[in-house]
Order: C-alpha cells, then sequence, then structure tokens
C-alpha cells in the first residue's frame, strides 16, 4: 500500500527547475493536500503568488500545502517540513529505469523524487495514519508545511512563513526535517547543512554566432573569455581562490574532530558508491570536514556553447556559466555575491576584452547549524534507539535546505532533521531510489519519534 | 525560376551533421541527380561506403553525384565541385524565418544553405543550362562532382576521388570551386584556405553525476580539471600556447603584406557586420592575415555539463570539450594532432587529477593555398571584368574546404575558387541569406567563366 502511495506520486513529474512542467507541479501539491484532508487533516493550499521569470513574465508558484492533526493546547506542536518537487531526469541521462515510473528491483525502489523527497513526506503522512488505525490518540499535535519549490531554492516560501509566524506557526514548538539521508547504513540525525550561492556569470561578444573558420582570429572569442576567468576561481587541488571567501569560514574545533573522528563511514565504500578512484582527501575527518563545513565551488555547465552531438564550427556569441558555491558558517551570501561578483569582473578587466560580463547571484541560500545536544536530538537518539537498536550517527548535510535557515531566522524554532534516506540513494543523479526498508522502516522512527518528541519537558 | 529551384532545395534539412537527418541528406542527392539529368547530363550517383558512429555502429554516406557534359578531346575540361548538405539550423537558435523556408525579404533570400552552397551549385547548374538554351556549345567540357558530407569533413569523398582519378578525372583540366563568399561588395577571387582539426577532449571522473551538495568538496570535478586545460590553450589576447604550434607557420612576406593590402575591406562594416564594437586587431593587414593566414583556437562548447534552463546543482561526471585549430601553411594536422594532445596531457597531469582524460582528433583537414598568378586566375580576372566591370579582390579564406587539398595532393590538379556568396551570407550563422543579386550575376560570372577558361592555352 505504501509503495502504490509512491508510485501515484513518483509519477507525477513535478520538476519545479522546468517552467513547461509548473503544471504537473501543481498537480502534485493537490494529490499531497487529497491524501492530508483523507486523513481527516485541516489542509489549506496556500497562494504564494508569483515567479519572475529570467526572460521576463511571470508563472504561478505552485501552493504550499499546509495541515494540521489536533490542537490540544496541552501538547507540544510540531511541523514536519518537506517537499513534493524533483530534479529533472530524463531516460537519456542514463538512467536504466523510467524515472517517472516506480520500479522495484531487489527491494530498492528506482525513480526520481524518491528520496527527495516524495517517500519521506510519505513517511510521515503514513505515521499519522497509523496512530489513527490503531485509534491512538496522537502524543503530540503535528502540522505539515509541504511545499514545491524546494529544488530550485523555495522560492516564495520565506515570505509565506513570514506571513504566518503569528498564526500557523504560532504554537508550533518544534520543526522536523526530513530532506536528507543517513551517512551510511547506521541511522543518522543531522545538525547542520551547508548553503548555496548559484551563479550565472554570462560573457557575451558579437551580436550573433559567427563561423570560426571564417572569422575565428578577428574576435576575442566569449567562450575563451570565460574559461579564463572560470579558471581563476578554484586551484587545481580545489581550492577556491576567490579573495575573501575562506576567511569567513568558522574554525574547526577539537570538538567536531571529535565528534567527526566517531562517525561510521567507510571510506572505501563511498569512493565506490560514487564511483572514483581517488577522494580529494584521504582521511575521513577532513574528507567530511569538506563535505559539511567548509565551502566548494562546482562548475555545472555552460550554456548557448554548442553542446549537441557533431562537430559544429561555431564562434558562439553569448554564452553563460552556471555555478554554484557552497555556503557554511558564517559565511554570508550578500557578501558572497560581492566577493565573486568583483573576483569575476577583475578578473575579466584583466583581459581586457571588448566583450561584456555580466555576474548574477539566483540563488543565495543560507547554512543551517543546530546545536546536537539539544532535546530535540535526544528523542531522536531514543527513537533511533527503539527502532534500529543502535545509537544513531551525528551528521551534517553538503547538500542545502534553505527552509532550516528560513525556520530559525524567523520563528527562532528548533529544528531536528530525521532523516531516513539511504546513504546510496543517489540524489539529484540517475537512478535515484529509496530502498523498502529505509521507507518501511523509517516509517516507523517517524512513529516512535512523535511518541519521544512528547516525553521533552516544554520550557 | 532560379530562386524557385532554391527554394524546393532549400526545403531539404540536409543535415550531414546529424546522423537522424541522413535520409534527408540522401534525397537532397536525388534532387540534385535529377537536375542535372534533366539537362542531359551523364549522371551517376556514386556509393562511397558506409559512416563509423562515434558510439559505434555504422550509417550509410550520402552519395556522391558525378555528371558530365561533354566530352570533346580538344575542349578543356573543369570540374565543378559543390556540396549540398548544409551547417544545423533550428528556428529556436535565433532565426527571424523559418530556416528551411526560403524568405525573400528585399532582394535577399533566407534559408540554410543558400549560401552555403545550394545557390553556387544551382548558378553552375544554370550556367550550363543557359549555353543549352542559347544553343551554344559549351566552350569547355564541364563535370560536376558534388557531395553531402562538406559540413562534416567529407567523409569518404577523398577514398572516392582517388580510385576515380584514373577513371572520371583523369581529363579533367582544372578544378572549380565555388564553396565561399567575397570580402566585400567587390567579387573576389580565392587562393587560399585554412585547414581544421576538431578535436574532443574528454575528462571523466565519478561513475554517475552527483549532487553538488552532497559530494562537492570530496571529488576532482571534471568540469574544474577540463576548464583548467582549455584555459592553458590561449593566452587572453588570442595567442595560442600550445608549444610547437606557431613554429609551422609560414612566414608572412613582404608580396603578401602588398597584397593585403591593396584589398578593399572597410574594417567598420566589419565590425557592424559581425556586431563586436572592437576586433582583435586595428590595423587591415594584421586583421585579415590573422583571419586568414595565421592559426586559431576556438571552443565551441561543452556536452555532459549542465545546459538547460534552470539552476541543477550537478556535478557532471564526464564531460567533453569541443574545440578546433584553423590550420595555415606549413602546419601538418598529424604534427598538430601529437602537439595538442601531448600539451593537454601534460597539463592534465600537472593537476594530479584522478580522473582520466582522452583527446581524440575528429577532423584533421589541411590547408589549401594556389598561386594567384596561375592562368586560372586571369581567367577568372576577365571574366569578372565582363559581368561586373572591375578587378576582383584576391582573398583567402578562413575557412575551411578540405576537398581542395584534396584534390590537389591526389591529382596534382589545378584549382581556382570561385566565389558568388555575399560578404555577409551568415555562413553557419543564424539567417543564412543570399542576395538575388549574387545569385542571379553570380550565375553570368559562372558562364563568362566559361567562355574565359577555355582560352587557356592547354599544357
Amino acid at each position: 500500500e505504501y509503495v502504490q502511495a509512491l508510485r501515484e506520486w513518483v509519477a507525477v513529474e513535478s520538476d519545479s527547475s522546468d517552467i513547461t512542467k509548473r503544471s504537473e507541479v501543481q498537480r502534485m501539491m493537490e494529490l499531497v493536500a487529497e491524501k492530508l484532508r483523507v486523513l481527516g487533516g485541516k489542509v489549506e493550499m496556500v497562494d504564494i503568488g508569483m515567479q519572475k521569470l529570467p526572460e521576463g513574465g511571470t508563472i504561478a508558484l505552485p501552493k504550499v500545502v499546509t495541515a494540521e492533526f489536533g490542537s490540544n493546547a496541552r501538547k507540544a506542536t510540531v511541523c514536519v517540513y518537506g517537499h513534493a518537487d524533483v530534479q529533472p531526469a530524463r531516460k537519456e541521462d542514463g538512467w536504466s529505469t523510467e524515472p517517472y515510473n516506480l520500479t522495484d528491483i531487489y527491494g530498492n525502489l528506482y525513480g526520481r523524487g524518491t528520496s527527495d523527497n516524495k517517500a519521506p513526506v510519505l513517511a510521515w503522512i503514513h505515521a499519522v495514519e497509523a496512530y489513527q488505525a490503531l485509534e491512538i490518540d496522537l502524543p503530540v499535535n503535528v502540522k505539515f508545511i509541504i511545499e514545491g519549490m524546494e529544488e530550485t531554492g523555495s522560492n516564495g516560501l520565506a515570505a509565506m512563513i513570514e506571513a504566518q509566524r503569528d498564526t500557523f506557526f504560532s504554537n508550533v514548538d518544534y520543526i522536523i526535517i526530513s530532506d536528507c539521508g543517513w551517512l551510511s547504513t547506521r541511522p543518522a540525525l543531522t545538525y547542520g547543512t551547508r548553503g548555496n550561492c548559484y551563479f550565472f556569470a554570462e560573457v557575451e561578444g558579437p551580436k550573433q554566432d559567427l563561423h570560426s573558420g571564417v572569422h575565428g582570429g578577428t574576435v576575442k572569442e566569449p567562450m575563451t573569455d570565460l574559461i579564463g576567468i572560470l579558471d581563476t576561481m578554484i586551484s587545481s587541488n580545489g581550492s577556491i581562490l576567490i579573495p575573501g571567501i575562506r576567511d569567513a569560514v568558522a574554525p574547526f574545533s577539537d570538538d567536531e574532530w571529535k565528534l567527526y573522528q566517531k562517525i561510521d563511514f567507510d571510506m572505501d565504500s563511498y569512493k565506490a558508491k560514487i564511483g572514483v578512484d581517488q577522494l580529494m582527501y584521504e582521511n575521513k575527518v577532513e574528507l567530511l570536514a569538506h563535505r559539511w563545513r567548509y565551502p566548494t565551488v562546482s562548475i555545472h555547465g555552460i550554456v548557448g556553447a554548442f553542446s549537441a552531438p557533431g562537430t559544429k564550427t561555431v564562434i558562439p556569441a553569448k554564452v553563460t556559466a552556471k555555478f554554484s558555491i557552497r555556503q557554511v558558517p558564517d559565511m554570508d551570501p550578500a557578501v558572497v555575491e560581492k566577493q565573486v561578483t568583483d573576483h569575476l569582473q577583475s578578473e575579466f578587466a584583466k583581459r581586457k576584452s571588448p566583450n561584456k560580463l555580466k555576474v548574477t547571484m539566483i540563488i543565495g541560500a543560507k547554512p543551517w547549524l543546530a546545536d546536537p545536544k539539544h532535546p530535540l536530538y535526544q528523542a531522536g537518539k531514543a527513537a533511533v534507539q527503539r527502532v534500529f537498536n543502535t545509537e544513531p550517527d551525528l551528521i551534517r548535510e553538503g547538500g542545502t535546505i534553505p527552509i532550516a535557515r528560513t525556520f530559525q531566522d524567523v520563528m527562532d524554532k528548533s529544528i531536528i532533521m530525521l532523516p531516513i534516506g539511504g546513504f546510496d540513494d543517489g540524489l539529484h543523479s540517475q537512478n535515484e531510489k529509496m530502498s523498502r526498508y529505509n521507507y518501511i522502516e523509517g516509517t516507523k522512527l517517524f512513529i516512535a519519534y512523535l511518541h519521544e518528541v512528547a516525553q521533552i519537558k516544554k520550557d
């Protein structure tokens, strides 16, 4: 039954980054609302306005679904955050199965959005359903906030949270987010995420593409300029060369070192999982530190250049690099935006090119960090102990869940990230999956967590 | 009537670089053959074998059309070379008109393949037709060789020419190629073309794309490596930094300087035409020299990276840069292949990356250079004088017509390039066109040239 529910959700291509799929995202949000209504929740679909498009014009943002189960003032109130949108996926990208057709292979459920984040959202809904089915009162009031723009930076959500701070969120004690994964086969509690600043760097030259034979040698080519400035951002050993970026990074403490040292993490199986012979660092602590608490630059691609099959001989007239810099405490996206823009403009100026460079920060999401000694994490340890009979790892997440920081900044609520995704689920990759084991045991974990969190003494 | 014939040919999407369009290229070759048969030529469609595909497998190459008008041993025999395939074109690339629907705007005939090379091929056929219509004997025997793979490197043609050297080509005295354009509004004769070495440089890392948040910082990213090595090929002022490449370039002679100095070329209208504020060189002679007789590197694009709309946060696992180096005398593609491969591998080795680099030369076309004092060029001058009442410019071409060099190497025949395309036809670009003026007057030029070339004393 749980698998069938997931199959129906995965079948919806709710890719929020592609505006041509916006109606699918909207339909997905309707399905989420419907599921919550069936359980008797007080459900609303909140209009969060319009999205501005880079090329001008606007498009409606997907509605945010909120729901409420119980309003007993003597109980604590938890609010579960999740999202129902997904990253892009096409069979041609190298999927072994149809990405939007849930496929069970040896107990692994393959499909875009399974682990990120449809199965965890369903598991939370099923946890509430389980209490109802067993006719046990929910030990806490449970609220839901499920959005449809997470994969593109949670556009519009922060404003909605701010607007409802004194209404929907006024009685919320704790926020629970399950939009991440374990580090190994051992369950984990997550106490930090990196933020993300996503940039477009556009170099524009001739008014149209030129034949590289006929005109090559007469113009400074935008691609050459773009590659020249991109190459100044990162050294060959991965260090960020943009002045100032590394100064803001919080020093690595002895306590952190000890915590990292204890974590269950096998370098060899990590290598095997991502399919590399050699990692950037050979030491576990150093590797995890660079994954979780140091910034990184990734260049994702170049738009406007020739990327089709064949041997076109073109000088592309306008090319745009897409890259992002993961943010860690105490970096500030507004400062990073200036550092990156200044650096690229200054490197570009050195080239004395007649082309034009435009640098734009498209996403500026802050990092988030919690105190792993908080009672929410004690409750998490107890719930993991009950369901899995083991201690969880205390981990951080290299990826970004921008909304964690928003909840913290806007409402000053305590937050826990309680993942159920497997370490090898392949989020954002080809062949994303969620195992039946993690999906079902994860549902049990959520049921147990609702029980444990009710034991926390209210301040 | 001439325009209608062109419209029918342009309507065929004979894009030879896209194997899914191969049947259209084949159909185009049938149309060419049909047109020549109608005029009573002795026409053959020559099978030139199969094309190997990069991903394995083979596909039939488009047949080569040969035709023969007249076989009088006392007359000279010219062989007109042309091609009927085109570069890719899609409306979305920025065309103002449908690229495969010939559109007449103020006397300019817009459409993919108009100038490159369908109108010139038709003009040659119409020149033969004109003699027939006027019931004048052709002053020379005229042969045609029209291929369908020029835009992707004339795959299979060199072998076919070699095979027919002692049959179809045995009595050919002169080769005429009209696959280029004038430099200004003044007619031109072309005595040299650059060659082209087209490379793929592939950097392969993780076995699949990775989430840049979850895994950024743990692996050396293939994009960073690729950009790092690409940036070592060209300085910011456009100089090629690959060791050895510039050593092979023939020195610029005083005679050349004088010839270039005389050429009718307006820097400002060239700037306006390609839409730049500043060129690489401010001096006419230097600019033309870098366009025609110095090598250049153009980076066309990167395949495998993220080039779609949106903000995907991916570490691409395998990325392939496509770039090409224009060849000039006395460069040798085989030597260039080794220089480029060695340079990139050595720069890559410095990065100490666990990723794998593979450099492949996909096309290796030699440059071609003729003696502009040859009688073929005297005949060209006379024909231009007759039709346009002016002296032609003696120019070279930055682009590549690989077959010129093949004709020279295999058959040791004298070659002339006799262009009729306008200087602003936009070959390989959006909005390619051929003006009615150049198309019709060009046909007259060909008629006159057949007369003039008959005056050359046979050796």
